[in-house]
Parts: C-alpha cells; structure tokens; sequence
C-alpha cells in the first residue's frame, strides 16, 4: 500500500478537486464505501471513489486529525461509525494491524472486506487475506486491488496496466467487488477462490520477471567475453612480461561490450529459426515448443534492448579511444623521413568500418524506439514485423560488415593466434555466421512453403502426432509462429 | 490473424487467469460465443470472451487435442456442439478454408458470422468477407476485429488504438457486433456496408502509411546531397587526379547527412509558412489548402524525426573523424622551426561550431522525444506548441549559427569554387536564410494581426470566395492553422 | 479550441469514416447534440459524437459552404433549425461572437449550453462561461471540454489523460454533461460550481507547470557555476595576461554542464533525505512537511531529467575535445630526445575516469526511460522502486568515482588554488559526499527500523503532536514517504 514514489505532477492536483455535489450522498443508486485506515492508500482510494460517484465513509483512529487530508466529500469519522449500515468494508491497515481491528468485530459480521494489502516480502505460511478471513469468519473477505499503488489510484491517467485481481471464496462478493472495479474505471481479472490470493500478493513483489532470463544470458556471454579478453590483452602479456592492466577498464571492456553485443543480437534471432525447424520436424503448429525454446521466445524483445545497451556503450567508449594510439592499423600512415610515423585520416577500412558500426546502432535504436509501449501499440502487426525482423535482420547484416572489415586485411595473420586462442573479431563472426546460413536456408522457396502451410493449419499426419496424450499438464505456453 | 510476433512479456501470464465462475455459463445476461477455428486468434479472443463475462465454445476438428491450449471456462467441442443454439459465431479460419466449412451450413443458418480475416496481399476480386457471404446466403456476415493481432486480444494493457471497424449488409448485426466490441473494452468504428470490407481488410496492411511522404522527400534530399558531394570532393578531384575515394564512408556521408538534417528541418517548418502566406491570399480560413500542401503539413512530424535521424548519425560520424586531420582549419597550429605544423586545442570557430551544434542537436532531441505518444498525451496544445514550434525554430537558429560558424572564415575564398559549385555549408544556408526571412515577414505586426484575425473566423469579403461550388468533392481535408 | 498543430497521422484518416447508418437519427435513445459553430473543434467534437452514436445538428453561418468539411451524418444547416427542440448545446465559437449569439436568444432559452472556449491569456474580470452566463440567463452554463485540442476529439487513441473538467452551478446539468462526457469515452472530473470555471480555463494555458521548480533550480545551479568556472579558467587567467576567452565555449561550458549534470542529481535524492530526518524528529508521519520540502519532492522526476541532459551535453562536448590538447594529465606521455613530449594511450587514470563517467550515463540513461509514461505504468512500484531509487544511488556512486578519479592524482596541488578558488573537481564533490554521508546514517539499522515503523503508521506521542489545530487550511499536501 505505501507508496514509495510520489513523484508524479498530477498527485497534488488531483486532490485538489472539490467535489461538493457529493456531500448529499454521490449519485443516486450508488451506494456508500467505507475504508477502514488513513493512510496514503486510503486516501487516493477515497478519492476515486468520490470522483466516481461514491459516498465515502473513512474510519480513522483519529478522524479530526486526519480529516484534513482528505477530499470534500469524505466523511472521515470513527471506525464506529464507517461501518455503520450494510456497506463494503476496504481494510486499508498493515497486516499486523488486523488483530486491532477486532475490536469491531460486530460491526464488521456479516460485511465484505476487501484486503487490499501487500507485503514486503512472501509469507510461507498463509496470504493476508486468509489471515483476515481466519480473524473475521463472520465476514466475506474478497483480495483485491493491492496492485494499484496511490498514485495510479489517484491518476487520471488511462495508460498502463488497469488490471486488478479478485479472488474469493464467495462468488457474488466476488462479482460484486468486480463490478466495483469497473465502476471505477479499472479492468477486473477474477483469480477464483480465496487461496489465489496467495498469487495475488506476490504480484507486486515481482521485480521485473520478463527481464530475468535476458539477463542471466547477459551476464554469463558478458562474463564468458571478459575473461576472453582478459586473458588475451592481459593475462598472456602479462605472462610474457608486458602490463597492460592499465587498459582494462576501456580497451577491454570495450571489447567485451563488443563481443556482448552480437553476440546478444544473434540471441534474439536463433530460437525464431529454431522454431522455424521444430515445426517442420514436427509437422504440425499444434505440436508444443520444448519448454526452453519457448521463455527464449518470450525473452526476444528483452535481449534486443540489452544488445542495444551493450552497443550503445561499446559505440561510446570506442569514441573515446578512437586514435591512431589505439587503432592504428586503421589510419593512413607516412614514415617521415626521421624514421617516426606520422598519421592522417582514416583508410578504406577504418572509413567503412565506422560508416557499418554507425548504421547498425542507429537501426537498433530505431528498433529500440519500436519497444516504447505507446509506440509499439500504434502499429499494426505488418509493420512491427517489418521494423523488429526485416530492419532487425539489416541491423545484424551491417554489424557483421563492420565486425568483418575491422579484421579483413589481417584475417590470417599469425600474430593474432600467438596466445592459442583466436581473435575477438574472429570469435564473434562464428555464431552470425552460423545464424545467416540457416536463415538463408529457410528462406529457400522449397522450405519456405513448406512452413507457410504448416502455419496455416496444415500438418502431416505422423504415428509421432498419435502419441500426444491429454492427460499433458495444464500449463499454457505460447503457439508462437516463429 | 496469424501473429508473427509474440515477444510480450504478458502473453503467457494472461493465459494462465483461472476463470472458475465462469464455468457455469459466465455471468447471467451475456449470450454464449463460439468460435470457429482453433489457432492463435481463437485462443486469445476465447480468453477475452471469458475474461468480459462471456461463456465460449470453440469449434475445432481436433478438440481433445486443442482443448490444453485454451484457458479454464472455454467449452472445446467439436463445430457441430459449438454451434448449437442461436450465437454469434467467429469465423476464426483462414481463406482458404471456408469452403469446409460448408459442412455445417445449415447450423449456420441464419446466425451472424463475424469474419475475422486478414490477407497477406490484397485479392483484386473480392474481400474475404464478402466471399464468405457468398458461401452463406442464409447467414449475415460481419466484418470486423481482422485488426487485432492476438497479442493485443489477450493483453490487458489499455493503451494505444483499441479501434476496431465494423461492416454489414445488416443494420442490426452491425449494431450487434459493435456492442459485443464494446463490452469486450474496444472502440468500435461503423464503417457501413459490407462492401467497405475491402477497406477494413487492407487496414493491417498499411505498412506505415503517414511515413511514405516523408521518406520518399528524405530520399530525394539524400541523394542529391550525395551526388553534390561525391562530385565535389571525389569525382572532381578524380579528374584533377587525386583518389579520395576512400573518404565516401565516412566524410562524403557525414556530409550528405549534415545537409540533409538541416534541408529536412527546413522542410518541417516550410509548410506552415506558406499556410500563413495562403490564409492571407484567400483572406479566409475556410478555403481548403491545395491538395499537395495538405499531406505536407500532415507530415510534419515525420519530417523533423528524419531530421532528427540523420542529425544523429552526422553528429556520431563527425565526432569519429573529429581530429586535425580532417578539419584543421577549427584548430589552433603553430609551426615549429623544422617546419612542421603542430595542432593544440579549438580556435575560438572550432570551439563555437561545436557548441551551436551540440544545443541544436540536444533540442532537437526534446523534441523529438515529445513526440513519443505517450509524453505528447501528456502535453496540452500550448505547451506541446512551445515545445514543437517555438523550441523548434531555436533549432533551426542554432542550426544556423553551427553551419555559418563553420566556413565563416573561408566564405568568400577562391578555391572552394574550383569545381565550379559552391561549398556545401554555403549551399544548405540557402533555404535556411529563405526560411528565416519568410518567418520574420509573417511576425511583423501588421502581417501576424491580420493572421490571427482570419483564425479567429474573420473573412475578407471578395468575389473569389463567391465562386466556391457546393459541387466540389466530399473528400476531407484537414482545416489546419499552420 | 483552435488547435495550432496537427501533425498526428490519424487526422485524415478519422475524418472520412462513412457513417450511413446515423443518418435515420444514430442510436436508439441517444439525444441529438446541437453545436453552433463550424470550425476545427466543431468538425472534431461532430464526428466523435457521431462515432459514439449521437445525431448532431451543426449550425452555421454558411452551412452550403461548410458543409463538407463535416463527416457525414452531421446535419450542417442554419443556426436556428440546428437549435430546435430540447437538445444540448455545444457553443463552440470564440469568447468575442458570444454577443452576436444573442439573436437566437429566445431558442435557446431552457437549454443547457456547453462553454469549451479558451483563452490565449486569462482575462482577469470573469471567466468565458460566466460571461456566457450573463448574457443569457435564461439558458444554463456548464464549462466543459475546453482542455481538449481538436486533434484529441478525433483521435481514436486512448492514451494519456482523459479527463474533462465540468462545472455548472446547476447540478442536475453538471451531471448531464458529466455522463455525456462518458458516452463519449472521456473521464469528467466535477470541479463544482460555475465559478469553478476560472481555473478550468486556466487549466490549458499552464506551461508545463511541473517543470518551473526544477527549471529554477537548474538555471540557478547553472548560472552559478558557470561564473565559478568563467571566474577561473578566463578571467583570473585573464588578469594574468592570459586569454582564454576562445576557450569559453566548449571548455568552460563542458565544466559547467558537469558541475550542474551532478549537483542536479544530488538535488533529486536530497529532499527524501530531509523527508526521512523530519519523519524521525517529528515522530510521525501524519504531520505535513514544510511547504518547500513538499514541492521539492514533487520536482525529483524533473530535476532528474534535466540531470540527464546535463550529463548528455557535458559527455558530447567532453567526447569532442577528448584528446591530450585538453586533457594531457589523463595521458601516457613519453619525452622524446629532442624534447618533445608524445602522447600514446590513457593512463589508468583516464581509463578509469571514463569508464565510470559511461557507466554513470548509461544508468542515468536508463532512469530517464523508466520515466516514459508508457514504461513507468507498466511497472509496479517494487520495479520502479528498483530502478529509480536503487539504480539511481549507483548513477550518483559512479558519478562521485569518475569525479575522483579525475583529480585524485592532483588533489592538493598548489597550483590549483592560485586563484583563490578550489578546482571545479573538488567544489563538485562536496554536496554528493554530505548526501552519501547522510544516506549512510539513514540506512544504519537503528535508524532505518525506526523510519520503518513510522511508515506503517506508528508515532510517537509527544505534547508536538496534541498542538495541531483542526482550523488549520483545506489545501491539500502529500503525504510523500521519502
């Protein structure tokens, strides 16, 4: 319920609003609420309620000091007296604040409370709601709307996620607290009997879930690059007698954000082309992804932004070391006649392998800027697949020029292998490498047609789609076509 | 209805709402669905029924085997069960087999079938729907919903366009449909009879129809500038001998790009101009703008973030050849006695050039991301006009200042027109310093009075206003105040 | 109502949606809607009436010649038959032409009359509705839809805020309009009486409110060290004999976009710590911060992002005078035998300070895009908890770092106080070190399990708290939990 963030304009503004026709009672038919705490929560709950059309009845320990922070047309008064009548009962305290609570214990039989509670971390033992449930057995306790923070209760704003979710064991409180939901705007999502709200309550806790498995992939291909690099430029020197750790922190580092970032591309293209292969191995689209291949999926636009990431800081610090001190192969040189060497402008190479790197980044912020939700949802699917495949096959197509020119002229030189390993730009062109011949391969027309078909329904009847048995789990995974 | 995309986080999560309630038939009032088709689209509009109330039967041929991939509360029966009863009906099937579909012709009868379809080509013959209706002359075929891709069917998130068009021979099935689209939270668009199909079908066709203006504008602009360039620095200089081929990558393109961004930014405010300049003419503001001056203010936006795009990548390419070696004239030298030139920090050119550059490209960058949808909604129309216009024209200013600090010291020096052209950094302040003075002409008080005057509905009475024929054609154009 | 933008792809488009069907009169049992007026805003608000149903009637002074601009299903015809029977009213014509309506007084006698005028400046007599008011007192003024732009009547996006704001002092119109308001899709907020109408039409005319604390700030802390650095680097060097002076636009503006990038950042995490400590001496956190505290906490998401600019523009300039000219002491230099000194690569140092300096950027970066409306309501509050206040104590760590390592080397070199002044490096260290030093207090366990308690609604009974007086003002503050 605490908000932690309150820095948002609208906050102060919204409550502001004067709402004097409301005193009388709100809009006729609308019966009263009443909500059990004083807190910020209760507050911006109060507020929706009112601007819906709600009467409202706060109980509070000390209502004349806490009325002030409340809109006109609130009635902030004893607990007492909130609950007086047959009315919805919010219960907006902290969990360890229930027991307190019984001491209204009649007033409350026989009403709906709805725990809109959260917490800071899991209880093993049992949700919030069922420990209410188990204080108050002469009550109805619905879950819900613990996911709306006071700010976007207070919001006007329609952007966003309005979901909330109900779960009860009493289904017309269930479907009553549903329709209260909507009255006020938000979009209800029933989670079924009171034991849901043990899922209920974890759904806040969740610290970005989509993010997770991008991320371990990132650190371990990150990690794997550093340790490459780090043995490459410094340790084997080192073993050789040069110190070169002063140029960890940006050389490479450089390089391993560089490695990150193909790599990471090529990420989030192969389980496409996977799935591509598994349908035709299997025949059919009605057959499921084994289980890996679909979170991969599902991790695609996560992996994209953080390659992103890795290439915008790869872009910048290769800006800030960019000179003949570091990349000298790149640049026109001249020997004077002293025997020093001086430098000029950029070769071919050096021209073409920054004109490669530039398009491809600025592809990939394109692509990046198609991520924004606002963005995202004013395209039609056409066109999101034209910027997130076709442009996105471009953006991996100019990195591997750019990866491939920075090493071309010195692509056997045996130098490059003298620490038994070989080069980072030789490392990175294996997996595209990999990756373009397979997409070349499904884009035969004889395989091309084929997958067509078998997205539009067709399947080849196989003894292997006999053995599918219906006792499989429930759990739903995604028919994505590649 | 096939989805090419699902790399959305929500997409599983939403699969997995467990609806109990609704097993019994949803809630009382709301008619049963069925859907034909199992694929993609089936399972997430089934899960959007369920989720609005509505009890669902799926018609597929395989049901025990489809049924797993559906959520709790959607009835997966054969087509013949899923059609009992008088439904509304999905057509959730592709083109190609409607014609099956005839086996349940006469369960068909006399129901409302919604076509859902979409192509990947337009047919030049006849819509999809319209040949469904040919296939059930005893049934009322609808079209509408062929806009959604299955993600945003099951996602919860309510932003972006939730339109969606609706067209029938029938009246009342037209009304139907569009109240269903309503009750399922989506904003139902009346497009008319079903011959308006054909339109509603090339909808999710578009492939970013509002970009094609300003593309095909940016692209001229491009290759004229390359051209002027490469003949410039390259062709020319071939004649006389010297090869700076290998420069086209990075300096013919920073360049093109330089030239570009501003001659594009120019193009942004252009239009608007002459509308001022068109208003006086007219006298009026209830005369429409010629046809071509329409679609140009219409792209505006589109203008200035290619503007924007090619501003960006100008600047990263300078910054890579951003060294004495390539613009030794911004930097201070001394000459040793050997004779040598030795370069030290910015003159006071190079160092102005770069900071006019800099805040131009930084404004240009609030603007552009205030056109982000979601941060323009946030915006009222006067400060999203001090943002886009007034902010806007500081660009352009700075814009200005950077190109005329850059040859100032040069500007009148011989050899820039050997090639018989003149330099690019004096081409690209042509239309800028025609663009400033057209502005300051409409800011005298005498001109900007009479503008505000005819904006605010003031016309100038003149036989030419007389002639406009009520004969002209329905097709609308936009009133836009420039 | 004039909208001097309309760049939106959607404008067109919306426009020619054909509506036969409304022609017989639109829904069953929706009003028809009169508007008297035929400009841009008229066209707009027509054609979403009729989109959500309703029959329109527009009267105009010349409906043969406006008629087309209108989609069809409006019926453009004279003033005086638009106005027939009892319908609503929509007055969409500017403040001056109020009088001129008055020939048609006597129609509307009895019928409520919608103001959704605005004004360019606020008038400081009466309001555009209560002037409407006086000149027709026998028909009833509700203020209503002036924030809405032409442009957002047409679209069919719904994104960003929705809300119309509605007053009248009689109270079954307000409600009236109100519910129309939600026909068409809108959220009405009731401000109350017709004397609310002066801030209603004050509300399109703020500038950017939320921005004017930070932007004060800004300007104060840029201005400030923009002086120190002039004061050092041009004209203490100045007195000396030397002239920098060519050197004021990058170099000393790079140091002061530095020195305000960070001392803008402690800005934002400041206030919560100031929160904290005024929670722990009052004990509780029912009492009202200091009115400035209050605004300031509200500002953080401003003064964050003009951090990030800062620090965007302090980078482009730094990357673009990066080299040993600027920075020689970051530089491995080696002496040559005829005395010259040459630069190779970066010493740890200077590897070092741009690592972090990058580091920094890129998660101030990704703070600013959490800030996207779309992104931050498709996170809950642990996840912007996360990023916001977590990942934003690392942009300030790393921030300090890159700043240290800067000068570590040269600490207390004599040379630097020559001027009587500490080093730009030193004078920006000193708020960051209090504000960690604080922020260290805060998270010591003693502390933090105290401020814990007193967010969960514990206090602290002291005579402090019995001295608030109920007579104390209505105006709402936030209750801001650091």
């Amino acid at each position: 319920m605490a908000a932690n963030y309150q820095t948002f304009d609208n906050c102060v503004q919204m409550s502001t609003v004067s709402v004097e026709a409301d005193r009388d009672g709100g809009e006729p038919g609308r019966p009263t609420v009443a909500i059990l705490g004083s807190g910020d929560y209760s507050r911006s709950l109060a507020g929706r309620l009112v601007r819906s059309g709600f009467p409202v009845a706060v109980g509070s320990r000390k209502p004349d000091r806490n009325a002030r922070f409340f809109t006109q047309g609130v009635d902030v008064t004893t607990r007492q007296a909130a609950l007086a009548g047959d009315r919805l009962v919010f219960v907006a305290v902290h969990r360890e604040n229930y027991p307190a609570l019984q001491a209204d214990r009649e007033a409350l039989a026989g009403k709906i409370l709805i725990d809109v509670s959260n917490n800071t971390q899991l209880h093993e033992a049992e949700s919030n709601a069922e420990y209410l449930a188990s204080l108050f057995p002469d009550s109805t306790v619905v879950k819900g709307f613990n996911v709306l923070s006071a700010w976007s209760l207070s919001s006007g704003l329609v952007g966003g996620s309005k979901e909330v979710f109900i779960s009860s064991d009493d289904d017309n409180a269930r479907k009553t607290v549903m329709h209260l939901a909507q009255d006020l705007g938000f979009a209800p999502v029933d989670y079924g009997s009171l034991r849901a709200a043990r899922e209920i309550e974890a759904i806040p806790l969740r610290l970005l879930p989509s993010w997770h498995l991008a991320l371990k992939m990132f650190s371990c291909v990150f990690v794997i690059f550093f340790l490459y690099c780090l043995y490459r430029i410094v340790i084997f020197r080192a073993l050789q007698g040069t110190n070169q750790a002063s140029h960890i922190p940006v050389s490479v580092m450089n390089m391993t954000f560089a490695g990150t970032a193909i790599t990471m591309l090529c990420l989030v293209y192969i389980p496409g082309i996977f799935a591509v292969f598994a349908q035709l191995y299997n025949g059919t689209k009605y057959k499921r992804f084994p289980g890996g291949l679909d979170k991969w999926m599902l991790a695609r636009k996560q992996l994209g932004l953080l390659s992103l990431l890795a290439s915008v800081v790869h872009a910048v610090l290769s800006l800030m070391i960019w000179s003949p001190s570091y990349y000298a192969r790149l640049f026109e040189n001249t020997v004077t006649p002293s025997g020093e060497v001086e430098y000029g402008k950029l070769r071919w190479s050096g021209e073409t392998f920054l004109l490669f790197g530039t398009l491809s980044l600025f592809l990939m912020t394109v692509l990046g800027v198609s991520s924004i939700p606002s963005i995202t949802n004013a395209m039609n699917w056409r066109e999101f697949n034209f910027v997130q495949s076709k442009l996105g096959w471009l953006v991996l197509l100019f990195a591997i020029v750019h990866n491939a020119v920075y090493g071309a002229e010195v692509f056997t030189l045996p130098a490059l292998f003298s620490s038994y390993t070989i080069a980072l730009f030789q490392l990175t062109l294996i997996l595209p490498a990999i990756l373009i011949l397979m997409k070349v391969v499904t884009l035969l027309p004889c395989v091309s047609s084929r997958v067509d078909r078998i997205r539009r329904g067709w399947e080849r009847e196989k003894p292997a789609n006999r053995v599918v048995t219906p006792e499989e789990p429930q759990e739903e995974t995604s028919l994505i076509s590649a």
